[in-house]
């Protein structure tokens, strides 16, 4: 039956052949602790140096066109009454992960935690009291050690579905997304090459589309087999598989991103984070963020250029207002005049626009005519 | 280009070749058509009859075993003040359900209300203010035609994936869950016969979990292929698609489903709507109710039975408590000793417990101890 791995005590697993990701993962968590073990024998106090994820430790990098890390540091140290339980969490989590990594098995966030969560030795605390305790700390060693939390054997939910031109090979599986039916490819959390390769795209783009109801009309009408291209949804803000997923298909296979989302501030932030990458993940946009995607959503010039009837308007709010002008001071969007334009001409016209108020001109519209002509004409905004 | 289908003006849509369920459900809208001119002609004031979707019209069938609408009928007059509008809307619902079923298209419940929504021709009122004026005149239309939304051509959100012994022909492609990969077959909101047939099956029970991040796990340790089972799960509350195909499963291939949910009130509550369908949407039970479902999900003596940790559990909150005691009076749960019980043994516990508290034992306990244990011995809750 099973093996009996306890958490902690699982020195004795055999070593797997493990591929170059995972044991380059492994180098920088045994790194990690060599770090420890080192500063032990010198007799000195031992420490941890954590990237600091703060506000103020992050910028646009203008060059390279995404968010990014800046280079300050936190101390963390054993010895320090104030910092100890949190520098015993980071190598707890560290340990976790190394487990995850020798048994060739991955978890939640959720899984991470209860795996670590016990009562410490010989006294009455908690190694974590919640998982709310436990989500900083894998973050603190994402970036400390600099990989991805999907290098590490742990996975966000998934969420988003692909289909078209494409064949993948997943865990050795031949997925051809062309032969999905209705469903589609339930895009995995993980799709790091060592489980997800490409193996043979015919496609000419990616259209990402917000909402998978959308997306649903989109494969309905087999657009992805008349425009020859790959058609992905994320469920509104995109998890991370699939930020990840359009990040290779732009990086690796050179497709263009192209984004269907609505005329709102949620739509124009949904943009920004897969272009740019977020705030709170700055660390990861080199791997995830696709400064090169392009948007061909709705514009606060539809309600005219299409015709649209003013009962599918929806009047913008008081948060509405405050975010979208938050957004056009963004320092990607603050220098480009056709975003501000855009902005500027929705706070002017007072309403909002969903991709599904174009259902109003006809049901396939959206597919039929609407981008296609906005692809035809290159009329997107960058 | 597109079709010019104006939604208002689609008389002159060609006729399709229809299946049989879109005769059927066409047959039932325009029968609803026929009945207001035949009134009209009569010089009759034309009504509808809709089914009465309250609470008490609502009732526990013990010999279907699922929950069920009563008789009672609410009138809806044209010429009544009150009820003109609603009168209208129900019109207008079942003329866009028409459209739709004509021109062979779908979409979701945010499209209908799109396609509907328009200022009435020499007024100011409009047709909905907004959705969720809209949502519940869907409702109604399904109950008093007595068909699906999904027949309709009316989708919900889709959300969970299934993998596993069986092969499925979606819109005329075969797919084959054992090669889905670690993604797996995202379950469509509609899998009506005519969209999702069964083509083969050599699986011997349906494995339904709870979360996405558990379902990983099970199909990361390829659990199916040993068990010879399909593995599905619902992001929580199972969608509509998830409860349909599972109900599929069990009445047209004979498969046992069992159900691998927390030992909580959500968890409970999860298998009561699988089981005997809800309350909401009592007139759904039975096309989507899987009276012969098997809890074999977390149970109140786990945490004696498998040696747990204090550190895994989650203190009942109020909350939890109120809504254990409610479930436990379900009519479906009342006469149940083992449920009394395991309830009880909750209360008693004074905390739940979660299917990733299992992961504090090894990785795959639950695939390789837990879940094989509960089948050999029989051993799950009705």
């Amino acid at each position: 039956m099973a093996k009996k791995n306890n958490s902690r005590t699982n020195n004795s697993t055999p070593q797997r052949e493990m591929n170059s990701t995972d044991q380059k993962t492994m180098a920088a968590l045994t790194g990690l602790a060599d770090q420890i073990v080192s500063a032990a024998e010198r007799g000195r106090a031992p420490h941890l140096d954590i990237p600091s994820r703060s506000l103020s430790n992050v910028r646009y990098n203008s060059s390279k066109r995404f968010i990014e890390m800046g280079s300050g540091k936190n101390r963390r140290e054993l010895f320090n009454l104030s910092q100890a339980k949190s520098y015993m969490q980071t190598v707890l989590v560290s340990s976790g992960c190394k487990q995850l990594i020798e048994e060739d098995k991955s978890t939640s966030i959720r899984g991470l935690y209860y795996l670590l969560k016990h009562t410490i030795e010989g006294a009455r605390e908690e190694t974590f009291d919640d998982q709310s305790d436990c989500d900083p700390v894998i973050e603190d060693v994402e970036v400390t050690l600099n990989t991805l939390r999907e290098e590490l054997h742990v996975y966000a939910s998934n969420r988003g579905s692909m289909v078209g031109n494409i064949t993948l090979i997943d865990s050795g599986d031949e997925i051809d997304c062309s032969r999905m039916g209705s469903g589609g490819y339930s895009i995995p959390s993980i799709v790091e090459p060592e489980v997800v390769e490409f193996h043979k795209c015919d496609a000419k783009f990616v259209l990402h589309v917000e909402k998978d109801t959308v997306w649903r009309r989109f494969n309905e009408d087999k657009f992805w087999r008349k425009h020859d291209c790959i058609l992905t949804h994320g469920g509104g803000q995109p998890p991370r598989g699939v930020r990840r997923l359009l990040h290779r298909l732009n990086h690796e296979l050179q497709l263009p991103v192209y984004c269907l989302l609505d005329n709102d501030p949620w739509g124009y932030y949904i943009y920004s984070v897969l272009k740019q990458g977020s705030i709170n993940l700055a660390y990861e946009s080199r791997r995830m963020a696709v400064p090169n995607a392009r948007y061909v959503g709705l514009r606060s010039k539809d309600y005219e250029r299409c015709g649209l009837s003013p009962s599918v308007t929806i009047n913008l709010s008081e948060t509405d207002i405050k975010r979208a002008k938050q957004i056009a001071s963004y320092p990607w969007f603050e220098k480009k005049k056709p975003w501000q334009k855009e902005i500027e001409q929705m706070l002017k016209n007072g309403f909002k626009l969903e991709v599904e108020a174009l259902i109003s001109k006809n049901i396939s519209y959206v597919t039929e005519e609407y981008v296609p002509a906005r692809l035809n004409d290159q009329d997107f905004l960058d």
